[in-house]
């Protein structure tokens, strides 16, 4: 489950934005035909197999706007099924009248790249390579992309350009090579941070896990050169590849002995899940299913 | 193009928003080998075709930073080719390195939704229906991924809770009824905006239209129905069907008479259209390419 | 009344900007005499007749504040007259003292906008020609004061640049033309959204219904004219006039056979209806009044 | 003038806020027929006699569109005439479309405030009886409407909450009376800021004066023991009184020896001044006007 | 102790951006360790002599946070020992380590800052000299530090350039002299702002007090030059000095007769008292210590 | 240099607060005597001995007032010497004179931080400890006290709660001891994250290098202790003490063999390094000193 606590420090602020962003003036439509609160219950109901991640962010949409609760019937990185009841929604009908679209627009894109995560984690079961993110995100939404990626079973590349270093060939080209970018990045970064570097050559590989490189990513090289720069690397660094993971390619990926693949498509490219709201009816207080 | 005025009002703090979530502190990578301003160039390159949308947005988020210019050679609409170049990027490599991410983040999303918009669109070329958008937006990117469903050469549907009416079966539900609905919705809302109601049933849509609705929305009718709605209509108020057009149902879609089909995967589903910065690399002043 | 959902996606934010402006260290006077909390009552007290709007903006400011409850006499819309009782409020009397300047600044500003509304309203009563309100708002004031026209029984206009089309000469200059301007207006707006135009002569106002605006406003045209506008449009399109409605101008506005007349003064000039907060005294727990 | 330097740091954020409330996606009807920059000039013209206040937070709302100027011909605080020209406004006709309402909504409510003030003064011209504001202001346009004061030639009373102290009725009865009241904000608060009191009865004034307050605010009293309370105080404190001045009160406020008299309609219920932009049109670039 | 309606007002923003300055992402060993809630308790115990100053903030930092409480056993301003205990905390344990860090930052640094005050303080005390503190405070800590001047017992000079005037030699310079400058300020300033004066020289402390100013501050003068100012200004406007307070010239100071010394060091040069959370454990539901 | 692009992503929000803190309304003293803009110049001049820390800041201060050039004498990191000319500024002495003490109060606390940091550095000169800061900073402060840290010549440790792991005592209870901690933090932070644990004893220290943690952080152990744990750990994981570095107890903690040794006094209890701006004048368009 995304934790209560950094879900206040850093999502309700995203989260009353796009409420901001759906209303700019008022509900016109309920306010139309609700002119003041009418309890009601719906149910939250799935409309595709797959992994759903984002409920408790359906639900803090909800609680911002007050007088709505949600008991939920399953939690984050449950696989789910078409027609399955995900919760209950309950309280003023013009609270989930106006949330709705919110609320279903954060869970069904966090589903969706949980979704598709996990189909493709499921592809490298059995062997040691580890799925991960990148930084290729939607803009404002990487809290939310990069938990969602976790709840499809993938890992988490690094969150943003200041917690890990990675030194990509501009950087390597500044610094003056390999060596001297490694080192530079040692020299720089707080102690505590990582330092992963991209080789695109054998030698820079060997270069790289000398100056004392964390990661080493293997960039655009034949399966023979990935092969071997895992030998060279030798456990004293881990080794990252990058690509997307299919049926066809998941045996080759599973053989080169790399300890990660990175993929940008978990989140650039996943479709959404789709989830929806149904059946909303007012009820009597009290008269409610148990 | 998005125009520079409604950018700077609203699409600046999103864009800086989104520059702070990838740089916490700083990059730390590209302030361990630059340790001041160095001048480079690169090259902003298609690798699918596609149509672009979100270069204006793109050249912002360097304009924010400040000290890059770009130099564009196609513009937003423009169907454009694997390896097709777009722009050159040149100023100072530490902001072309920091930016990068974000600035294609949004290109590269802004521009698959154009594409999977435009492919939608050309199915339905020669008919009358046209294509629209929905509020199935990512959360705090509806105005770029609205526009660049324009830029796909669709239409876009209301913006937000706030500037239109659409009442749907609760709404309805609420109100006691059709009629009931559209004339509450008549008394509340702006003269200025449109209503639109959600019809499941012939005896709705002609209730709807008789009460002035403004525009009906066929709700999981048949096709014969849809067609039976459409001569009910005759013209009194605009007729929006839903869902995806594919190469399959496309004639069935157009046959139908209506006047808009709006299709909520353009901004939900549509995967990335693949573009990168290439072949960064510091220049002398005044010595750059023309 | 104001509905509490809006009021939290889009008023909270402009009431504590509002709290904030006017203590920007603490309430020094308070601080100084009330060292810790003192239960105390009050009451809101009505100074002149009119009528009333801003009751829940005047209670969400003490909601914000915390630790004060107010118990309403009255509900937005009412008629009140000098010396009526509106709420009682109670509570901390520190929040009661730091709150009150700035809750009443909202109860009495949206209460001035609906009596002189309802005043105009009056004049017009018993013709078909509506009274809207304009776009000449205080900055940042405007979700509060066209609700207060709604509250005086006026009806909105659009409520910003963004939720419909208003062409005026410029824009129909820039366009070349009116036919053309309108044209361009549909093709560009989204198909949920209505297109009203300025129109200066009888040639441009036929130009305009042609073309499919929705609304047209006659501006700056004789009584003369008015009328032949309205007989031309024929039901076609919404007719709307501007300017003040007055004892001496009501008749003839009446014969015009406008659909809507707009009026910036509702908004711009309108003086504040007095509502004050007296007799704050302290109260033991559990001895207050019923 | 209104100071470069604090409206950078204050109104700023109120500006782009106003803008963002007038424009919540884009100026549709602008960029309906708009689709590039067209250079254009208007002029901004006065349609009342008064005294303008606000040119340059209208000036600023241009320049934080950009690529507009304005060039004054008038400054704040000037009275102006129906007819005169006040500022030619030059630039990307986009911006000054989009721009106008929100330039002309600060300019005319400042000016409104400005012209009210000054007719107020009038009436107090010779006499040394000075006119003031209050806190009773538009939520958050504090800062424009107090300026707009002085530049109508009236002076400020305390900003807010937290730069004064006033102890009215409450605070006096929370403290035991008024010296204890007067010599407990004396203990709190800094050294550097006055203290004044509201005194009801004669006993209360001298308490006040002697317990070392720095202005007497006279609460509902009569002239005579108004008179009787400047007597009293001997200018060992300034002396304020309240309420609006008329032409027919004016003599009897001046004959009570008086320092200041606060009114709180300057900000509540002035009506706005009428300034409209007009006879915008496209220019060639170099060939304005000079 | 700081009254919550003013942290509400003011401090909240400022606490929730701190916080969110220690989570950028999430609490990433905390969420390692601890899948759920779990209820803990911890102590809160001063590690150093001193006064104590803070509580309220600390206590805020997880109120923010959400399902933790704290019970305090001291006060802001109490003299605090080695070893005793300030609060009880107890609560969800993933808020109390998540929140632990940035509510010591706040509570330490207040309690240094009142710890050191406090020791000036009783170097003056006897003697009619107060002590105040200046604006060289930490950037966005003002509102905590003055406060916690005021918890060691000194008194607070203006909060900020707009709540009171300071005439220093560049003002007088500016307006062509002293008198000239208390003038100008007596022109400008709201009636309800004292104004206070640098003076360098004894012509200028009698230019500065005949010309009508509140406070003379004495500027880089002797001994003597400074007992002549306070004879001078005999009672007719306050006098203030500045410097450090220190066992070596504390009889001197006292012997100039002014009536406050103001010290920057108070909020500049502090260091913090050292506080801290101790003896984390879980604790069962109902099995807390009374 | 602090660089240029984190600067406008990061402290560019900070300064501006910093300048609103200061500024409620306007800068009353200023705007008393400059009724417009005069050209002045101005010195930064440093007081004390030590290294000078945040000269952009300083300087960015004066380019978000605008109107006001810096020229620097110096740069960050440099030692400088009392009466030491850091900075020419030039511009509108208005917002010379409202900017200054912003603008110091940046300036003179990181240069304290700066100079209290190269002290204790200089006391580890030849030996392989280095020294690293805490998250101990002040709040909404850490990007300008870690920046400081390092100009002092000290390393950065974690920026906050997001980037790096750091298991104590609460986290190693929680999992059920140090293997299980070390293990979940490996299971769930990114593979580009560090873990650093927190050891009481040898065998803790065992068991964290053992399974993997990247740092042991060595707590509250003997001299013997320490040297025993860095034998133990044998360059498989880098070894932090805590602690300050002074005069009597350097030779003692450069035995230990450790390679870091961190301190929260670098950034809560440093005071500040005296800087302040002289001389400030009126000068001649044209006439400045070159």
């Amino acid at each position: 489950m995304i934790d209560e606590i950094s879900m206040k420090i850093r999502a309700d602020e995203l989260i009353r934005m796009a409420l901001a962003e759906d209303v700019t003036g008022e509900d016109v439509s309920t306010n139309s035909v609700l002119k003041g609160p009418v309890r009601g219950e719906a149910e939250l109901i799935c409309k595709q197999d797959g992994v759903v991640a984002g409920l408790p962010v359906f639900a803090r949409v909800f609680a911002i706007l007050g007088g709505v609760e949600v008991e939920f019937c399953a939690e984050d990185g449950d696989r789910v099924h078409k027609g399955q009841r995900l919760a209950r929604v309950r309280g003023d009908m013009r609270a989930i009248l106006t949330g709705e679209r919110t609320a279903l627009n954060f869970l069904q894109r966090m589903s969706g790249i949980a979704t598709y995560t996990a189909n493709m984690v499921r592809l490298l079961e059995g062997s040691g390579l580890r799925l991960a993110d990148t930084r290729k995100t939607t803009p404002n939404m990487r809290i939310f992309e990069k938990y969602a990626v976790r709840m499809g079973g993938g890992g988490n590349h690094r969150f943003n350009l200041s917690d890990a270093v990675l030194l990509k060939d501009n950087h390597i080209g500044a610094a003056g090579g390999m060596k001297a970018a490694v080192l530079a990045a040692k020299a720089h970064a707080p102690f505590t941070m990582k330092i992963e570097a991209e080789a695109e050559t054998l030698d820079e590989v060997r270069e790289a896990v000398e100056a004392g490189a964390d990661i080493v990513m293997l960039d655009n090289m034949s399966d023979e050169d990935m092969k071997a720069a895992v030998a060279l690397v030798a456990g004293r660094a881990l080794v990252e590849i990058s690509g997307n993971v299919t049926a066809e390619n998941a045996a080759r990926l599973k053989g080169i002995g790399a300890d990660i693949v990175s993929c940008g498509a978990l989140t650039h490219s996943a479709p959404i899940l789709d989830v929806s709201l149904k059946n909303l009816h007012p009820v009597e207080e009290g008269a409610e299913r148990g």
